[in-house]
């Protein structure tokens, strides 16, 4: 039986994912699919354009199996540990093969990637460091110093954003010392960064979102770029909440937090390091919005996504030591399951016994802090909402969503 | 010379505020007035409805010569601590009189009352204990236990919240062996908590801000109890800022903050005590405003002025340890100088000699943590208008208000 794993974040899911999803279960033979998808806030470290339950029955109708929430703690990480907890998941669940997309396309430049870092750590790490002083980003440091040290005949780019977290993902699976088979499959269309729509059927997410959140275009601009489940999911989203979630909206508590918090407290905040606690204080009250924030918080050495995945935590109010403790288990203290198609339900029943992560199916089953930190993320990323009482409440009753996939219907 | 002293919050500056000045000075034969007056948070726990900067324009219009901020940490405390604090400032500028509204209307009872507490202290606090275990309110158990022992003529009644405010000004002076009269004027026309405007000239403030905050009336309605100067106050600040303040505009911070904070560092919130982190933990998932989350915190115990202030405190995130710390010093840190006019100048540098507390007319010129709360207070207190970066910057570049009383125009 061939278990299809993947790492997603679909946000929201459009035809490049669909193109996506369709292609490694017809290269790798699936007979299921499992995803596992970060929940409301994402590794570059920004809020989901919508929630992770509309995002969950879009994955099930785009023909996922079973959804698994990545938890917050393990979702806005750099690439290394989102890979990992990630990868640590799906392994749990027995999978037997992972597909990834990439700029790179072919798997051995991967293989051959982390099979050099691995005799070679201690140089690449000197080197690194080397680039670090120099005031560049960790990711360009660690591109830069494996592109003048290695001498492989397919040198993998690693500054390219899929190209470095499909490094971390063989990597992952290779540590583990798993016998899951990694494919890559080429991302077609648009870049990932892409910010304006294209001509083809398939556009970067974000573009897509870039589109949805201007007030000018929205939904029907992007239509031609996302299955017609995700318009209506989208569509219903709009008209339940008023509006989708960008950082812009998040900016008003952003202020309040970073302006009621001492220096000290900020600093105990995880990523927050080197002073930038006093960045953030002294930059808050000379911005605007969010936008003209990060523009004057980034830097060489802090891209916008570093500087974004801090935000996060400053707005989850995710701590140093909490975060540490939690990651020192090496692996998610537990699978959450978001939704289920009959076929995900049945495979998840015959993998029982092998399981060495408990199953969570609500969130009140989990008295694990990374759980509280999780329902936390939620209820936070439903703020901007004016949320009512059952907005709060739901996060903790929730149950999976559970899809007829021969029938196309949620029961 | 006579000086005159008031404590006020001016929140607005109404007929009775300009009766109870204008009766003072006549009663005083005051030749300068000062008044001490709480900034953007008040002491029952409240954000002022508009900044402190239009509040002393009010006054100085009025007739007040010089206004001194009340710190936020005195601002927002129970009668006792309030007044004593506001009263150390009054001392420290050499007033020699003080005049206060109160539902009694005579001093005698206020000085009897408070040489019966010197007394019998220890009976009394037995007593408040044996209430307190019955559930009360401390404003309660005092009044109750206070009534049940003393067994003087003239029996204050400590039901009264502009009578217990008295009684602690008169302890307070009494108690800092000060040689300032203090004398007192019945409060005419509405009551303190009066919620609807009479038909009299004179209305309560919290009548008047019912009004005010009421989307379909506004100032027009409120205009026969307001002098000319407070309504050009009140129409220049809605129309500058959009609209005046209350708790229900605070409401998604107060969300944000209490689903963000853990229960342990909840307990080191300033009042925060006996468990009172879970509640309010618990209620405000289950709130969609601030008034349905007050009336589901609201007991005997809790009164919603104590829960309000707690509130305020959870709000500026003011900590045990820095509140009791700077309580500890026993009386202001600093006077800062929030306006005056010709005459309160001229008062002011006459003095310059005999004071003990250091005089501010900069935040930037204090570095006391209590100076840095201040501030966060006003910027926290105008986070609610989606503040630009001068309004922000502004609170550590304003300097007094200048007004020349002669002209009746501000320089």
């Amino acid at each position: 039986m061939k278990v299809l794993g993947l790492i997603v974040e679909y946000n929201p899911f459009h035809h490049g994912h669909l193109y996506h999803l369709q292609q490694s279960i017809k290269k790798t033979r699936a007979d299921v699919v499992i995803a596992v998808m970060s929940g409301p806030f994402l590794q570059r470290g920004e809020p989901a354009i919508v929630d992770k339950w509309s995002r969950t029955r879009m994955a099930l109708q785009g023909g996922v199996d079973l959804v698994i929430e990545l938890p917050t703690i393990y979702a806005t990480q750099k690439a290394e540990l989102f890979a990992d907890g990630a990868v640590s998941i799906l392994q749990d669940l027995s999978v037997t093969d992972i597909c990834f997309g990439s700029e790179n396309g072919e798997i051995e430049p991967f293989k051959q990637a982390v099979e050099w870092f691995n005799h070679n750590e201690g140089k690449l790490n000197d080197r690194i460091q080397l680039h670090l002083k120099q005031g560049k980003s960790y990711p360009r440091a660690f591109s830069e110093a494996y592109q003048s040290l290695s001498a492989t005949d397919q040198l993998l780019d690693l500054s390219q954003p899929n190209n470095i977290l499909g490094f971390h993902y063989v990597q992952s699976a290779m540590k583990r010392g798993s016998i899951i088979n990694v494919h890559t499959i080429t991302r077609t269309g648009s870049g990932y960064h892409d910010q304006t729509l294209s001509d083809t059927s398939i556009a970067s997410a974000t573009a897509i979102r870039g589109t949805m959140l201007n007030e000018d275009k929205g939904i029907e601009d992007v239509s031609a770029y996302i299955p017609s489940y995700t318009k209506d999911e989208l569509a219903n989203y709009y008209s339940a909440k008023g509006s989708f979630h960008s950082w812009e909206s998040y900016f008003p508590f952003l202020q309040y937090k970073l302006m009621s918090i001492s220096s000290e407290e900020l600093n105990k905040i995880y990523e927050c390091e080197e002073g930038l606690e006093h960045r953030l204080k002294r930059e808050i009250v000379q911005s605007h919005t969010f936008e003209e924030f990060i523009d004057k918080l980034k830097t060489k050495r802090y891209t916008r996504t570093r500087l974004q995945r801090l935000l996060t935590h400053v707005y989850l109010q995710s701590s140093k030591s909490f975060v540490r403790q939690t990651l020192a288990e090496k692996k998610p203290p537990y699978l959450r399951v978001l939704g289920m198609s009959n076929n995900g339900r049945k495979y998840l029943s015959s993998i029982k016994k092998d399981r060495t992560i408990p199953v969570i199916s609500r969130a009140s089953e989990s008295n694990h802090p990374a759980m509280e930190k999780d329902v936390i993320a939620s209820q936070l990323h439903g703020l901007i909402h004016h949320p009512t009482k059952s907005t709060f409440m739901d996060e903790y009753k929730a149950i999976p969503i559970q899809f007829d996939e021969e029938k196309q219907v949620f029961r």
